[in-house]
This record gives C-alpha cells, sequence and structure tokens, in this order.
C-alpha cells in the first residue's frame, strides 16, 4: 500500500471508541498521516490503558460532546489543519450533516459520490468502482458528477488519464435498456469535451468487456477502455453494491472507499469493515 | 462436475460448426448426455475429418436448413425423445423463435428466465444467480416467476428447500428505494404459502448478508438465508449481469447458465464460452 502524503492528517470526528482508535493507531504506525482523534478525552485514556496503547502518537482535541467533536473536526478539515475526515463512533447522517453545513462545511458544489478501490491478483491494476453507496437511482447530471469525483480522484492517484467504463447489461445501445441509452449520451457528452475532461469513458460496456480481453477479443469489441477499465461506473445503486460486495466478499478482493465530492475526501467506515478496509480508505482519503 | 442423468439426451439445433460439435464431444465423453446434432450432416463430416473427431459417438439429424433443424430439434425435445435443448451455430433469437412457438414449441405459460451456476472456493456450495440475462427490468408478477423457475430448478438437483436471497442495496425496506419494497412485498407472498413453495425467501439482503457469516454477525442480521443463500435475485438486469460478469471474470468462479420457464431447459451457450462453461450448461440442463 502506498504511503501517506507528507503532513497529511486525519480528522476522526468522535474517536473514543476500541476500534475506531486501533484503526487509527494503525494508520499512524505505517505512517499513513497525522490522526487528529476529536472527542471525549477522558474516554480515550480509558480505552488507551484497557488496550495498552500509547496516546502520544495522536493529537487530540477533546470535545466530549459528539455534535461539537463533530463540528470541530469538519472544522479543521475546513482551515486546512486536517487533510480529510473520518467517521468514528457516530452514525453516518450525524456526521454528513455537520461535513455539509453551508456555512462551516465542506461542500464544493457537486454530488456526494462513493468510491470503493479494489485490489486482487486477478485483475493487472487496481479497480475502482463508483457509485456503490450512496445515490440510490442517479440521474443523467448526478452520474456526470459522479464520474467527475471519481476522474479527479484517480488524477491525484497519478493516474493521468483514467479509463471509465460506463456499466450495462450489454455493449451496445438498445432501445429496450435505458441505462445503454443514457451511457450512449454520456459518450457524446464527453466527446464534446464540455465535461469529464481528463479521461477516456466509454460505454455501454458489459463487465467482462471492462476487465477481459478474451471477452473482448472473442466479441470483437475495440473500445479504448475494454479489457484495461481503472473506473467502473454502475448504472444504479443496487448493481453498483452488488458489484463492491461480490468483490470485497466472494472475489475477497482487498477494499477500501471514500465519499468524494466535497472540498476533501470523507472517511465513512463502519464498525463491519475489516482493519485492512479501514487502513485503505484512510490511506486514499490521504491520497485522492 | 455431476454425471447426467441415465437416458438424458440433449438436441443441438444447428450443430455444424467446431465449437459447437466440440463442446457437444465433451459432454459425450464425460457421459453428460447423448448429443443429438441436428443440422447439415455433409458439413458435419467435413468439420470431424478437419478436427478428427468421431462422429459415431452422436446421434445427428440431417437437415441443412437452419430454420427447420431449430423446428427439428424443437420437436425432438417436444416429443420427449431429447430432455434439453441446445442452441448451436444460430443466433439466439432464431432458436428461441422455434422453442417459443405457439403449437410446437416448449411454452409452459411461465415467464423465460436465466439462472447462471457458480462453483468458487470462496463460497460453501454451489451459488446461483437469476436473472442475469432475460429480463430486463422485471415486475413483481415476473420476479415471482423467475424465482419459482429458479427452484424448480434446484430441486431437481436434490435441493430440497433452496434459500433464496432477494438482493438490494441494503438489508431492510427503505422507502427511498423501491427495489427494498417490492423484496418486502415478495418475503409476504412468500409467507402467504400462494406461491414460491417449498424455498425459503429473504429480502431485501445486501450480498454481503447473503453469503457472509462475518457480515451477518457484525450487523446483527438473523435471516433464515442469511451467509447460506443458494440462489441470489437480482433486481434488475444490469445487476445481475453485473454479478455474473464479476463472478465469472474477475472472481473465475466455473460457471455455467441455462434458460428456465420452458417445458425443458434451453442452453444458450455462445461462442465465447469457455469450454468448461459449455460443458457445466449442458450438465445442468440435463439435471435441472
Amino acid at each position: 500500500m502506498a504511503r501517506g502524503k507528507e503532513n497529511a492528517a486525519v480528522a476522526v470526528a468522535v474517536a473514543a471508541a476500541p476500534y475506531v482508535m486501533s484503526a487509527a493507531l494503525e494508520a499512524t504506525k505505517m505512517g499513513i498521516a497525522t490522526m487528529i482523534l476529536v472527542g471525549d478525552e477522558a474516554k480515550m485514556k480509558n480505552i488507551a490503558k484497557d488496550l495498552d496503547m500509547d496516546l502520544s502518537k495522536f493529537k487530540i482535541v477533546d470535545e466530549p460532546d459528539p455534535l461539537l467533536a463533530c463540528k470541530k473536526a469538519v472544522s479543521m478539515v475546513s482551515s486546512g489543519e486536517a487533510s480529510s475526515l473520518m467517521k468514528g463512533d457516530i452514525d453516518t447522517s450525524t456526521v454528513m450533516r455537520a461535513a455539509l453545513d453551508k456555512e462551516t462545511g465542506l461542500r464544493a458544489g457537486k454530488k456526494l459520490s462513493h468510491i470503493a478501490a479494489f485490489e486482487t491478483p486477478n485483475y493487472h491494476k487496481m479497480l475502482f468502482a463508483t457509485d456503490c453507496a450512496i445515490n440510490i437511482a442517479p440521474d443523467f447530471d448526478t452520474h456526470v458528477d459522479i464520474i467527475e469525483n471519481a476522474v479527479a480522484a484517480l488524477q491525484n492517484l497519478g493516474i493521468e488519464k483514467p479509463k471509465v467504463a460506463l456499466m450495462a447489461a450489454k455493449e451496445v445501445v438498445d432501445d429496450k435498456m435505458p441505462v445503454t441509452q443514457e451511457w450512449g449520451k454520456m459518450v457524446e457528452l464527453h466527446k464534446s469535451g464540455e465535461r469529464m475532461k481528463g479521461c477516456i469513458v466509454d460505454g455501454p460496456l458489459a463487465l467482462d468487456n471492462a476487465v477481459s480481453e478474451d471477452a473482448c477479443r472473442i466479441k470483437g469489441i475495440n473500445s479504448p477502455v475494454g479489457a484495461d477499465a481503472d473506473i467502473l461506473v454502475a448504472p444504479t445503486i443496487e448493481a453498483g453494491n452488488i458489484l463492491y460486495k461480490c468483490l470485497s466478499f466472494i472475489t475477497k478482493a482487498k477494499n477500501g472507499g471514500v465519499v468524494l465530492g466535497a472540498k476533501r475526501p470523507i472517511v465513512l467506515t463502519s464498525r463491519a469493515d475489516t482493519a485492512e478496509s479501514k487502513l485503505i480508505s484512510i490511506a486514499l482519503s490521504v491520497l485522492f
């Protein structure tokens, strides 16, 4: 896994929970980022004692009130003191409300979207999928934002011209399949040069066309994205979520994910995520 | 892989093509079924010569006209002479038109649906997914047929009470997610005992809940289908197709698929399928 950027810092909103602090410690040990724990310091001290954890590795901001802890963590990101925001032991809606506050939040005028990253020996490079978690039935304009959010993030990883596959159930526009028609229009918009700059967009593509040379060869598909996609764009949250869960739980690919579209990435890992997945998510938030 | 049933026979519509005959030969060698090759016998003889193939392993029905070959193969299945139908070197729509002919075809009053089977070391048993290929945006009634088709097929495999997971992006009914609402109603219909008998249906479930004990434990999900699903039901063709392609091309699970809902299963393997996938599909058509 890549190391964090120099001086990267992650502000953790409501950090006083063992699973949050363990992930933060791991990220610190691996040199990914300075972790700023915002939350109830007394509680943190007790947890550190129980886990035999050295709190001096962290920067700590004492704020026992969870709502205020969220606000403080967000404002540290707004001010540039931290480079990304991480949800701690608090529900997603509370931390997102603070993050999206019109005056003090991290809004950047774009739709928020989730991007997941996967590493598996069965694909020749890191594979990203979006949106698997936030936008339920994205319309055309939301899909443009989702794609642009992902492309900007990958460019920050050093992938200059990410290859974007617009996923459907087949590789040609079909009047009976609205998804394929939307992707046809998306490719036209991309070709016009107005939106989705600095990337290569193609679709509709079935997933096999996006990732497999054999599939492209046998079906005679000659796509600039074929068999070499960086970003898989799902048509709906169901398709995206099933892809995400298939790669994580059946393919057993290493994975992480962050929320894009705000001024800085937001890490929304949950208790259920593996330690590895939490770490990868923190690293991505720093790198994007 | 399971052996075929005794006296099983597969009628291949328009068989005179090397890739079709190779798959048929393999199925014969493995004792899966008697393969009845319907098509241009002269052409078959030439191909057999080129490939050094022994035609005496097959039953051959000489019919050079492709349309008539489709009809003959279908009528052999109708009459019980063959137990399933396989598409040969002909486009899907042509063979399906013959299969669905109102007078001589294989209609059984149900919607047709596709079922795919997967075997991977990452899941503790065979995993089935439906519908990944035929119904584009199935409505409620079509989904009932899709589920019943799959359940009947698995019962024929000896799985007495298949566990059916209705897949969505989350595991609770959510007003903002129409898919979860449909699955909520589906579970109610199942509980009423009127439809989808002889199986256990639960949903909405995210894919991780359907296949992973860890996911169920951590999220506190107590579902009769949780972590042990036999059949994954996709909400749309996009979600199903992406799952199918992910399992086949990224997870690299062994896979096959057939069309259900007609009087007998129909094998629609394409040139692009691997030899193994074609074989599994033929075997499933015999076993279902």
